[in-house]
């Protein structure tokens, strides 16, 4: 007998029918021998639809309020999905995040999971029931209602999953799994059956849509074997795993990318110590995120240094390093957008050389510039024009081997909660 | 400085005026110099709305899940009337029943009140708060999440009010306060400056709509002093209260009247002991509420008695009555509805012999026939046929002295939650 956590996200349980089949699909589950804790989301349009109302009584509501009304949302679903299971015969109890031991600390609308004390999800399994938890929330110490932020219900997912020590944690959703690329742009693009904790945060732009980074990261640290796989079909998905075996003696798993990306140089700066401290300190008290950092040569002197941010930040993160000339004097510092960031992802480069040679032939052959470069033990990253990104993409995909025989790509709107 | 619960019920909330109106009020009652705690009730078609969904999953859902779906329209109240309280520049939290302390007995959808620990509810007073407090709800022992039935939101308002040892419990509601008798039925019916707890509970029948029995009797015994008054007016309602001072002199406080009743007569009975705690023992086992039991003389061993139940339970009643023919012998059992009651309810009847009789000959005077009377130290009630009701109720109003001058009531669909 397994104990198998299943999380459902909002698009799953948003319609009857969707909850229906969703209910039969744990009912199955429970049927072939297995202990299930089920977690889900709030349904369809419901957060929006609070969201909206609220606006009506406050702009700016405090984030404290906001978690009040928003938890609603998934207290509706684990309500409405047990009288469902219940309806198709099963035995199931629903749990609020309080309910299920879901203890975070008191950052209203992005708190983080501190402890879980799941007694009564383990309770209502020995009695055989369905255990239906609420994702996306938990109390504080003092017993305020929080809300967990980005990638909330996979994260309960997987830190439930690990609290009630599950032997697998299943992540249901609207594709059926993690790709090579994302198919909207090679349609060759593959389902993986296996792929690296590792991989999948390095994938974390393909994959935030199926899978949260940070769920991903929770799973890694307590070792939570995890699924992607879909609602709507009984196909294989995904499996998350410590060490994934590599198909076809490939070294690239998938190919992942990012848009709007801009870069700032700042070139002729006086070469003393702590000038990067400073900069890219500056930078984060401004709340600008700051990716790939690439400092040349120094002469006489004098450095040449660039760095990434988002498009978003570009004129924010210039001003910055224009306020503080007279803390850190430089000759010039100038900004270009329009850029992408490209990267292959693979556990096996770090014991295959060439790999990343063969990243920058294939890219160079199709006569486009390579900006930046960084690398990591399982990842190389280009920045390259945005407008060759498909071009290239497609390129890297064939160049390593990942071309599917045909499109396997059952899509739909990604969920993101 | 006083401490005052205010209660607002749903269609008090239903719109985003009218949210904004009972925030501007309850922020002013703050600003006049006292302490705050709000209860509030869901929101116009809240619970309603939820009943259809699930309705579409489970047509038949267990109590506990239940519970679970219907508390998340209260929790939508507090949060948005917290919220709009902030928007307005007042300070504001909201908590559900558990946070307020709100400990119930573990009967789902009907539980009553446990005990109260509303540390939580005086802190966030302390630091100047308003407290916004769920009505309806709270947990059992082993944290089960729990509604209170009938009554629950002013149930809630008098025990939070009782627990926190306030001043005053206000009971908003869209009607100015309580009345002599129904508006609808005597264009002079005057609202009450005051009544007593033991008045209200036998004017229930009018005043449920405005205040539930089960809170009066919940005020009575913890004495905490009521006001029932209007949402959309400053008028200044009725006052609920231990000793409360009779106007102009009268004995008769108000005139209530119950629709629906039917009479059940069981003749010619063995007068053995017993009979009468078998009879109204299996009445109670099929629950069905008996109200009046009037017994006659006996006469060569045998009795003769009628009581009163609802006309709904009519047919139901007499089924009970013929199945026990073999255990309570008697020679007919017969049945008759179309019937109404109406009580005269006044403290000071106790004390001014003669209140009864002119009852009785006021009916009398108008041809009407009393089939059924029952009177206590409070109330005086005649059970006669439902289409003399009005004209009974107007001169019973005319001849007690309780006309006002000019209509007051400002009326609107009651609250029921």
């Amino acid at each position: 007998m397994s104990l198998i956590v299943m999380k459902f996200g909002g698009s799953s349980v948003g319609t009857p029918e969707r909850m229906q089949l969703v209910a039969q699909r744990i009912i199955e589950r429970q049927q072939e021998g297995n202990e299930i804790v089920v977690v889900v989301s709030a349904m369809g349009d419901t957060t929006d639809d609070l969201i909206d109302q609220s606006k009506l009584l406050n702009p700016n509501p405090s984030a404290r309020e906001m978690d009040m009304l928003l938890t609603v949302g998934e207290q509706i679903s684990i309500a409405l999905l047990a009288m469902t299971i219940e309806a198709a015969g099963g035995k199931a109890m629903s749990f609020t995040g309080w309910q299920a031991g879901m203890r975070t600390d008191a950052v209203h609308g992005k708190a983080k999971i501190a402890d879980i004390q799941p007694q009564r999800v383990l309770d209502a399994l020995k009695s055989g029931h369905i255990a239906v938890v609420a994702g996306f929330q938990g109390t504080s110490e003092a017993g305020e209602i929080t809300t967990l932020g980005r990638g909330g219900s996979d994260t309960t997912a997987v830190a439930l999953a690990a609290a009630v020590k599950a032997d697998l944690c299943e992540i249901y959703t609207d594709v059926d799994g993690v790709y090579t690329t994302d198919p909207r742009v090679v349609k060759h693009a593959r389902k993986l059956n296996e792929i690296s904790y590792d991989e999948m945060l390095e994938l974390a732009h393909l994959g935030a849509a199926v899978l949260h980074p940070r769920a991903v990261e929770y799973a890694k640290h307590n070792n939570v074997q995890l699924v992607v796989r879909s609602s709507f079909t009984k196909n294989e998905g995904t499996s998350v795993k410590e060490e994934a075996i590599m198909e076809q003696g490939v070294a690239v798993r998938g190919i992942a990318f990012e848009k709007n990306v801009a870069r700032i140089k700042i070139m002729g700066v006086e070469d003393v110590p702590g000038v990067l401290a400073n900069v890219f300190g500056a930078l984060a008290e401004n709340s600008i995120d700051v990716d790939i950092i690439v400092q040349s040569g120094t002469q006489n002197g004098k450095a040449d240094f660039a760095f990434t941010v988002s498009s978003n930040d570009k004129d924010k993160a210039l001003a910055v390093i224009e306020g503080m000339k007279e803390v850190v004097p430089y000759r010039e510092a100038v900004s270009e957008g329009d850029l992408v960031k490209v990267s292959i992802v693979g556990a096996g480069m770090v014991s295959n050389p060439g790999v990343a040679a063969k990243m920058f032939s294939t890219i160079s052959s199709l006569g486009v510039s390579i900006n930046m470069v960084s690398t990591s033990e399982i990842k190389c990253s280009c920045v390259i024009a945005a407008d060759k990104l498909n071009e290239v993409v497609v390129a890297l995909h064939t160049a390593y081997g990942l071309d599917a025989n045909e499109q396997a790509f059952v899509g739909g709107p990604a969920e993101r909660r």
